[in-house]
């Protein structure tokens, strides 16, 4: 754990300069508009250690999968989201020194991340090794009205310099490939020149031929004054920008202003790609700096009016649960069914920016209940999308007629990864995603979405499992063998309970929806059947046949599931027993010695028992709970907000409470120990789930939306709104009671521990615990 | 499978232009003499597809470890024998046109490898598209009596032609890199260069600094008579040697004698390496053709005189067995404790010529029966002399205390794969280790070695096991979690039944010898415990509750071991049940299907019931083997012979002999479609092990050499003599009857079908069935 960062309710705070944790920092300013985004790299040269990089969405890179020993089934590709051009260089030049912060005396810095503007700031006093000195402010943001538009603005008053003063806005694309694996050239540049008013240039990935096209504008002034200036423009071939500077004596003050487009083919036309990036540059400075900024607080406005969490009394759980929300939404504005959301976001190049099943475990639930916005159609038609490749992908696996195994890792629907153990045995995926359109379903209460597209994707997933599974003769009952459950300490397994138990649920609801679209849309049901080719005849006696018989390891004595086969052969000790100084165990301990431990990465049984928590009774929980949470480690940022909701439903505050933290302040807090490489995008709207489903413990069922809300002891007050069936209902819970207002939509029941409360809007219903 | 070879008692021979098969066809070809070795590649540039190889022994290359997640405890770096420069080139030239089999008309063609006298013979008539037309004879051998010398003999005959004939031998360096993962450069090229009568290079491998020195002196003959040459001296930066020639008319022969030498650092001083091999080829140009290729047949005479094994009524099966004795032999001399036997000899690059268990499974059994040389000690120091990095290696996988696991693959000592599964987890390795040493002892009749060398060997290992075993509270009993068997095919699973009996063995065995040592050679007990600080009291309680304690997964019902936990749940059948096409199903199937069938790689639990047979009876033999047989695909070559044997002992002749026929055909006839890449060199003699341990059925029980033979129905005789305890016995197995004679030795008793008949030098005893 690191804890150098400041609390406060809204901004993330640096004071004075951690050059130890730069990377650190770099990951945790971060800032996007979800169409493109970048590490809180300095715009000025630093020739200590930084990991930079840029990213725009829905451009891949094709990687030629290198392994050393090849396994029949793996993909030739490993697509992952590329470093782009580093768009928001700014060099500052004296008469012949230059800033960088690992040279130059730091008398002063500040760093903040404004999460209720989104706007990154820069604070500092700085002394060059000659003895000038310079205050420098920067601001840096990526528009979150105008989604092709950065804009950087970057001043400097010389304290005690005088003479000239030059500033070098550049869009640099002499990118070196970070990973290790391959040298191998990204970008082919097209383009790359400047007007006298406009650098630009146009970039190209291999293979996939997605191209990227930026320009860069600005304004300089000096002391609030426009510079007649005639700057030198800089046209290399792998950087474009200009040089432009003015005379300043103590006291001057020299602001930049930088205007910048990054477009893609994903958008716009790639032959005229450079035309469009110049004239949206060019019309960003005539609207100017303070409009567009503006319109960029409004939107950021209207994300935070829908999706504040207000904790009173815990300023660094209510820091956590702001910077999740933030985080997320830089990210992924969920407008494009084309895009998902890559586990570390525009921040890292870990995991290749692809798509993982996070998506559906964790942000598809919170966008379900915590905006209006139709977000989660778009994630779910991204799904729908790829459905033939599932298709193909599970052919290729051996597994035919129509059945889909949706890969673990992708971009444009092809299996991208290549570890036997999780490409082809981490198969609990399919299920999470049938999870998704049921949950849509409940929550929106329609089944638009499943008559559509989502009972295609069900029932070539319940295809896969009618293969997938096999009759184990000793136990006369269906097993599957051979899998990674969501613990991925535990590989290749046999009688995975998570799994084995999704996959029956999966066939359950897969065969409700197919009898309640038969009955109420039987036309659409005669085209889905012409479509897929199915034959419920044929195929769902088997389908039920699974579902009595599945075989779901069950330990009596304790009372609990048990995880996979064999769990109970292990050691069973606490992660108390791991020596200190070996945690992560990830990273200290060979695979081998992780897979034969009792330690678990994330919740697995217990992942099912949050998943389908009213097949459950409170005691079942408590006791696995009680079982699995001292053995697990958590070393997946897909795990505390699971076990947090989970301790907060059977009581267990305390525990709750301090999951909770972990979810919400993983990244500010690094607790795994790995914020450098990036932040854990897709895991942060766990802490909202946490608040939403654990403390508050909000759950549908039978179509009513049940609270039963807890809060934490020295928590004054947490306030929040859930959006379901066209309502918006606010939830603030105090220590003494929980007060709903409803403020969107028709009234509407709601159960509070149990008694319904009729919401009307406007109207305040406090109901004491 | 292929049969385009011709069956022949003594030569392998390849009738008729088979370009469709050339890779594998090379495979078979090959030479080498235990220094260095080559595919059976065309002397002359061939622009079809083909694999060239050349390689020295102990010259290793330190390719970095690439892959795409890394694993905490993957080895640094991955070690292979890289290709070397490649040293028998010779173009040959007509006036404007150069010999090529893929351009040229082929009239005729005979590929002949003579086991007898390990020669390569090449005979052709070609015509160019010119119409010019030749006869090309060609003989090639490595030199097993001259160990740094290669013999190249290339006679061209003009059937039409008049003009200027040129050949051209080279030593070319151009070696590009086969693997697909690395580009990497391995060769330095130090000094290169041509003397009018010598060409030589010195090349150097990087990373290790391992360097190799070549020289090239030839003869040129014109129709009987030397040609009174001046050759041009080529000098390229990477490809040296000579371009003679001599004028010719329909009719006339030009002969030219390559004599060349490879050195390496290993066996002469690196600074003088190029003076070492241009001595050496001047000294071969002197001794003259003659003289060195008589010393060659003798050197192969004594190899075949002490291990020939003879079958009458068989042709195929003769050719079979003595293919893999020569090839063997062509890779290994046995005389240098510091280089082993890699999978491919010097036949391809797959597994990198490292070390795997192949080595003590297979190759250990077959030199300690079949030579009275003293090649195991050399293959046992080699392991003896590695012992300290796998004590490192253990302790690096978390388990210290003077531990060691031997590595799965290396070259030094140092672990070199990087699959999980395999590297951390195939730790069954570890007990052949020990196997060899009791074997060797049990053969020899003496403990010298094991006093010297091999306890500590064995205490190392124990200590291992007796860390790596975990308690089970379910079972009250030991168990080994996460494993990979001998059979590959099911990884990370417990229990493997074959793992946790060796370990029990190699408990066993080790606490016997600490007795052993102890009583008979007390001084060296002492040194043995200061030197490993083991202290028999503190360590042993623990090795002899885990003996009594081992769980051993047995099923009642069946009276058959289980290969590992779970194995009965899954569906089991026979190999008949895979789809036609689909096999080998390592080439057709993705890895996790493979992983869920019941299918079996090689001999798992039939492993341990060869290696320990006498600790079985029959019966449990035959049920075990008709449990398991017919679900092995034996997808490894260290499978087919182990079945083999044991299906002789219980009586199943047919199924022996077909898998006899598999283990010593398996290249010949490429059963596993791979021959292309390399021949299964240290699989090899398993084949003679068949006709030892499986038809003869010779086993040691209680220091008697115990003989029960059968014959294959359609075979007249099998002959082949056993070395053990300074004796050579000579064992003849006609349907009828077995006739010993004891060619070397005291007089000594050997029990036939469980009598004992007393054997003494000279005398044929024969006892009829």
């Amino acid at each position: 754990m690191k804890r150098y960062l400041k609390t406060d309710e809204w901004n993330i705070i640096e004071e004075g300069f951690h050059a130890e944790h730069q990377r650190m920092s770099e990951s945790i300013f971060s800032v996007g508009n979800g169409r493109f985004g970048q590490r809180g790299n300095f715009e000025e040269p630093y020739s200590s250690d930084s990991y930079r990089g840029t990213f725009v969405a829905g451009v891949p890179f094709l990687d030629k999968t290198r392994v050393a020993w090849w396994k029949n089934g793996y993909p030739t590709y490993y697509t992952r989201i590329p470093r782009a051009a580093d768009w928001s260089r700014i060099h500052l030049r004296l008469i012949d020194e230059e800033l960088d912060l690992a040279q130059w005396d730091v008398n002063s810095f500040t760093r903040r991340l404004d999460m209720r503007e989104g706007i990154a700031y820069r604070d500092m006093e700085v002394t060059s090794p000659r003895g000038n000195s310079l205050r420098v402010h920067v601001e840096h943001l990526a528009n979150m009205a105008h989604p092709d538009l950065c804009l950087v603005k970057y001043s400097v008053t010389s304290l005690n310099y005088t003479g000239r003063l030059s500033l070098m806005p550049l869009v640099e694309a002499n990118v070196t490939d970070c990973s290790e694996l391959t040298k191998e050239k990204v970008w082919n540049i097209l383009d790359a020149g400047a007007t006298p008013d406009c650098a630009y240039m146009r970039t190209q990935t291999r293979h996939e031929d997605a191209h990227v096209g930026y320009a860069l504008s600005f304004r300089l002034q000096k002391n609030g004054k426009e510079v007649a200036h005639n700057p030198i423009r800089i046209e290399k071939e792998k950087a474009v920008g200009f040089s432009a500077g003015a005379d300043v004596k103590p006291g001057d003050t020299v602001v930049l202003q930088a205007y910048i487009i990054i477009v893609s083919s994903l958008y716009y036309e790639r032959t005229t790609l450079v035309d469009t990036a110049i004239g949206k540059a060019r019309k960003a400075r005539s609207l100017g700096w303070e409009r567009l900024v503006a319109d960029h607080r409004q939107a950021w406005k209207e994300i935070w009016d829908e999706t504040d969490v207000v904790i009173e009394g815990d300023p660094e759980a209510q820091q956590g649960i702001r910077y999740t929300i933030f985080q997320l939404y830089q990210t992924y504005r969920g407008d494009d069914p084309r895009l998902n959301i890559g586990p570390k976001g525009f921040t890292g190049e870990k995991y290749g920016g692809n798509t993982y099943w996070n998506t559906e475990l964790c942000c598809v639930p919170f966008f379900l209940l915590s905006t209006s916005k139709k977000i989660v159609e778009n994630l779910l038609m991204y799904r729908y999308n790829q459905l033939d490749k599932a298709i193909d992908n599970a052919r290729a696996l051996g597994i035919g007629g129509g059945a889909a195994l949706f890969p673990q890792v992708t971009s444009s629907g092809e299996e991208c990864h290549n570890e036997w153990e999780i490409t082809f045995e981490e198969i609990h995926r399919n299920n999470i995603i049938v999870n998704a359109i049921i949950q849509h379903a409940q929550l929106t209460g329609s089944i638009d979405y499943i008559v559509a597209h989502g009972l295609e994707v069900m029932l070539a997933i319940s295809r896969y499992w009618a293969q997938r599974v096999s009759f184990s003769q000793p136990k006369q009952q269906y097993v599957i063998l051979g899998v990674t459950g969501p613990d991925e300490y535990a590989n290749n397994v046999d009688n995975n309970w998570y799994t084995n138990y999704s996959c029956v649920q999966c066939l359950q609801t897969t065969l409700q929806c197919i009898e309640t679209v038969a009955d109420l849309r039987p036309d659409d049901y005669a085209r889905i059947c012409h479509a897929t080719g199915f034959d419920a005849r044929r195929e769902t006696p088997l389908w039920r046949d699974i579902i009595d018989r599945m075989y779901l390891p069950y330990d009596e004595e304790r009372g609990i599931f048990i995880q996979n086969d064999g769990f109970l052969d292990k050691t069973l000790q606490s992660v108390e027993a791991i020596p200190a100084g070996e945690r992560p165990i990830n990273q200290h301990w060979s695979w081998d010695r992780i897979l034969r431990s009792c330690y678990i990465k994330q919740a697995d049984v217990l992942l099912g028992l949050y998943l389908y928590r009213h097949h459950f009774d409170t005691e079942t929980v408590r006791r696995n709970f009680q079982f699995y949470e001292p053995m697990t480690v958590h070393e997946s940022s897909l795990s505390p907000h699971i076990h947090a909701i989970l301790a907060a439903r059977i009581g267990e505050l305390d525990k709750a409470y301090s999951l909770f933290m972990r979810a919400t302040r993983l990244d500010l807090d690094d607790y795994n120990n790995e914020t450098d490489q990036g932040l854990h995008v897709t895991s942060m709207p766990g802490s909202w789930l946490v608040i939403a489903r654990g403390f508050a413990g909000a759950q549908m069922v039978d179509d009513c939306l049940c609270l039963s809300p807890l809060i934490p002891p020295h928590w004054e007050r947490y306030t929040f709104c859930v959006n379901y069936r066209q309502r918006t209902v606010r939830i603030s819970v105090s220590r003494e009671s929980t007060t709903l207002t409803l403020l969107q939509g028709e009234p509407i029941g709601v159960k509070v521990y149990g008694q319904v409360q009729e919401l009307v809007k406007g109207e305040e219903v406090t109901v004491v615990k």
